[in-house]
């Protein structure tokens, strides 16, 4: 298999080329305006899979973004591995603090720097090119492969259940495998065993019906922006604990052997301070900040707008304020329960005098793996192979809505096994992917298939 | 003097196309890119000077927008009216509340609308239309005029105070008259005898040091639109009184005849109410509207920003939080201390885990009348024959920061006679003067200056 890791080198050039090409398309899922290149995204990426050889590629349509599909069978008895990725992005914004543009991939210290780049474009170009260095062997792939790429992963995934059901018997799999993830460290190859779950929420609080002169009427109306911020102060204690009753009810806490695991990590506080780029860390009390990211629910303003927001000033009562928040969540916490929790606290909280809107965006299971089955051996072994080193099995605070209905829907295990490095700005400007990874991931895929096939026969 | 009644219809199409010119020029004072905009209108505004007949008309450099003067001389023994008013406007934002555009003057049920209708440009128009109709009687005018225009109430008229200072002998006036206010209701000719002040100031925290994304670091680090949301909380307490230390120290109360004045004004709180459009009213406990509006203090968020604002969902957790926030004052409130009470206070309350950026924006002083001078029996007369109805004397909520300067550098009265109407949406969308209140407001003027030629005499 050493051979893997040469062909991988022989071609570096042209794989990252191609892998630039991706990262061109603005598939920005969030954002209507890019609905063609969104649709134009699925293409390019059907006809690559078309050009290493898979079969059965197809570009289906739902009543979203289309969903890119492969199903290519070797045996009837090999195991049957599914691939799942999305080819959307985020939105690049705020634009201005990109260093190069987010669509026009830059490379710089051996980092290809554009939107996608780590999430999830180059995780799923790792494995189109793993299945690339297979399919060229005479020996050929040991599994069956399927492929499922989705375009509305950053939008919260609205049409992939529907497909999914639709589809379940062609889909059918004896193991999940998604690389949407990061490694604990540059040199910490890793599989990540549990995610955090998420409520996303709107709240608009309306006074006056349009701005007022803040002189004139100042004083006689509740202002819709000092009032959003009291309700918003409100949901979080002096220990920065969040005070929605009973939202810590389902909260699991840390296993001893779970926090056994978390301190012999090689984590520095400091060096994370200085990658995040605060003058101190902090977060709710007592808690260490791997506990805070991985273990611990949180509840985060995403945005603020209100009023007059140009340069200088402008003597304005806002009409209008409103912030988007969401919260993480952790096992056994249930999203619908803490979403209408929360709207309920909200509209408590409000003053009489404003009116309230409240709007939910997507939510998200939190997902804990049984770390102990073949597919997370096999990963073991391959990550050892490729990298010359044991990983180590980590969480991540970060959520993908979608693995726990793939463990259930399929009655597979799922298997995340990501590259990103930290520090890597997903979802912020200068999103950025390391080539090493990059190629590392290839190698380590195209391995994966061997060990599932020895494991699971 | 029904002759100018009679002027003033005769010419009214003329004197509304002029006022129309006048509006479409976007003189917005805080945006620079409107810089040539607000030169043309000062030009444009010193010509009409001219046309009317005045002498000694200059615009007048400053190291900000230009001062449009005219001094026209009748004789030495007459008493001298020094007229200021401002040309330039406040933005149009939010442009798309507009019903017809902002620089595009659009009459409806007898008012024009247009940004800067009521604010300044209509009623400094009244008075060079007032100037005509004296202008081009035999009899001419009883008193000396000397006028002030200047490009930069709207962000604080940085550089009036020191052109005032250096032409301090050539302004020498016995009275001020500034027509920037408005009248109680439409049939109740006002005089403004009382203004706030205003102390804006703009708070950044800045935490990490680009935005991250919100699940795999949220919980971690202090999000910093949280923590200027609780801030801005703890700057009011539940009765809605001011926490900021020693805020109230220098208020005065309202004296027992400012209670009775107010008490018998024809005040509907529920057409208020419906006026501003708001479910319910809502200010500092056990107060009146009136006397909110009037005689209490204020703090008001007037914009926010942070994070992601558009479309859908964006996990991100933001790097900064900005609000825009400004504090009304009532006499004896001294803005400087307020302001650095108010830092220190901003500062105390921050978390140690964010930055904090303070920027102070312009400032005022409170102001208050003593309302028996000449000038104001003069004001009474001249509203009275217009009208046909003895004048009120009130208050104002908004702040003319030069209203105290002018009292102060020319030792005489500053009298605020105004046309504006209750809901004419100054500083807001739709800002409109009613046409009859301009003819009116024509009129009365070119009757006062007999008035303050009699009383002055």
């Amino acid at each position: 298999m050493t051979e893997v890791a040469d062909f991988v080198r022989e071609n570096r050039e042209r794989f990252r080329a191609e892998l630039f090409e991706f990262l061109e398309i603005p598939s920005i899922s969030t954002d209507s305006e890019h609905g063609a290149d969104v649709d134009r995204c699925a293409g390019w990426l059907a006809s690559r899979l078309e050009e290493v050889g898979l079969e059965g590629v197809e570009v289906e349509e739902t009543d979203g973004n289309p969903v890119v599909v492969a199903d290519h069978r070797v045996a009837a008895e090999a195991p049957t591995v599914l691939v799942y990725g999305h080819y959307d992005v985020q939105p690049p914004d705020p634009v201005d603090e990109w260093v190069s543009p987010a669509f026009e991939p830059s490379v710089r210290d051996g980092r290809v720097y554009a939107r996608g780049a780590t999430d999830d474009k180059g995780q799923v170009y790792m494995h189109v090119k793993a299945l690339e260095a297979r399919l060229r062997e005479e020996a050929g792939l040991p599994v069956n492969v399927k492929l499922v790429l989705e375009g509305e992963e950053e939008v919260g995934s609205p049409n992939l259940e529907p497909f999914l059901r639709e589809n379940r018997e062609r889909l059918d799999c004896d193991a999940v495998v998604i690389s949407d993830t990061g490694m604990f460290a540059r040199d910490v190859p890793s599989v990540t065993v549990g995610l955090r779950g998420m409520v996303y929420q709107e709240i608009t609080f309306r006074g006056p019906s349009s701005d007022l002169h803040s002189g004139l009427y100042g004083g006689t109306v509740v202002n819709p922006a000092n009032a959003l911020a009291e309700t918003l102060a409100q949901l979080k204690d002096d220990d920065r604990r969040i005070t929605i009753p009973g939202f810590y009810e389902d909260v699991r806490e840390m296993t001893d052997e779970e926090r056994e695991t978390v301190e012999t990590l090689p984590f520095d506080e400091e060096d994370y301070r200085q990658e995040v780029g605060v003058r101190q860390l902090g977060g709710e009390a007592g808690r260490s900040t791997l506990e805070r990211a991985w273990f611990r629910p949180t509840l985060d303003v995403n945005g603020l707008v209100s009023g007059y927001t140009g340069e200088g000033a402008k003597t304005v009562l806002p009409s209008r304020a409103t912030a988007k928040l969401s919260m993480r969540l952790v096992p056994d916490q249930d999203p619908a329960r803490v979403q209408e929790n929360f709207q309920w606290y909200v509209r408590a909280l409000a003053p009489d005098e404003v009116d309230v809107d409240l709007q939910g965006h997507h939510g998200a299971r939190p997902w804990a793996a049984d770390p102990e089955g073949p597919v997370f051996r096999a990963a073991s072994e391959a990550l050892e192979e490729a990298f010359g080193r044991e990983p180590v099995f980590v969480r991540n605070g970060g959520s993908i809505p979608i693995v726990p209905l793939f463990e259930e829907l399929f009655e597979a295990p799922v298997l995340l096994l990501g590259f990103g490095l930290p520090g890597a700005n997903l979802h912020a400007p200068n999103e950025w992917f390391d080539l090493e990874m990059y190629e590392l991931g290839i190698e380590t895929v195209a391995r994966l298939y061997d060990h599932v096939a020895e494991r699971e026969a």
